[in-house]
């Protein structure tokens, strides 16, 4: 059981900014930018390299809540990264499918 | 016109490594990492945050394609990151909607 499965539970408090019937957004506790939140599925696939094609209507709700977040935040216009991690080389912390969406600063190129 | 329409038209060539009815995906010229493959729409969506629900199932299917994509590159278990620009803050460089898929190398935390 991983740490956001406990959050979706309700057994460890979160910041949410969004839930849906599929999601939940939250903000990071560490965050990286001014604006750091993470969208999550309900249902606890491990990571994107996981997902068949039964996930690509969730894999595009998750998307579009993500850039929704980015709007409620104020992002629209001046800009916003959306992030997935994968495994070890992407840096993946956490073995549940998370979009980071970070904005708020001027994001640097490469990605990491 | 954004380079990406004309890659999509054949006037510029590019190196393919994906296409499908519904997307195309091709070498980054600018590769940030051993592997750097950008997965873009055949539909000239601008960018995430013009995305409405009828885009979900691109979206989702664009992901489902960059995991894809990963697999193919041999990147699945050594890990990889996706990653999405939004205007100038996220520093998108084209107006056509694409996603970054970077593997081959640790990727740094922040992601930019």
């Amino acid at each position: 059981m991983t740490i956001f499965s406990r959050i979706l539970a309700g057994e460890i408090p979160c910041d949410l900014v969004h839930e849906d019937d599929q999601c939940i957004a939250f903000r990071d506790i560490h965050p990286q930018a001014p604006v750091h939140v993470l969208v999550i599925p309900r249902t606890p696939l491990s990571g994107i390299s996981q997902a068949t094609a039964e996930h690509e209507a969730l894999l595009g709700h998750l998307m579009r809540v993500a850039a929704e977040v980015a709007r409620k935040e104020g992002l629209d216009g001046r800009g916003y990264r959306l992030i997935v991690n994968d495994g070890p080389d992407g840096g993946q912390s956490v073995s549940h499918l998370h979009i980071h969406v970070l904005g708020g600063r001027a994001l640097s190129w490469p990605p990491g």
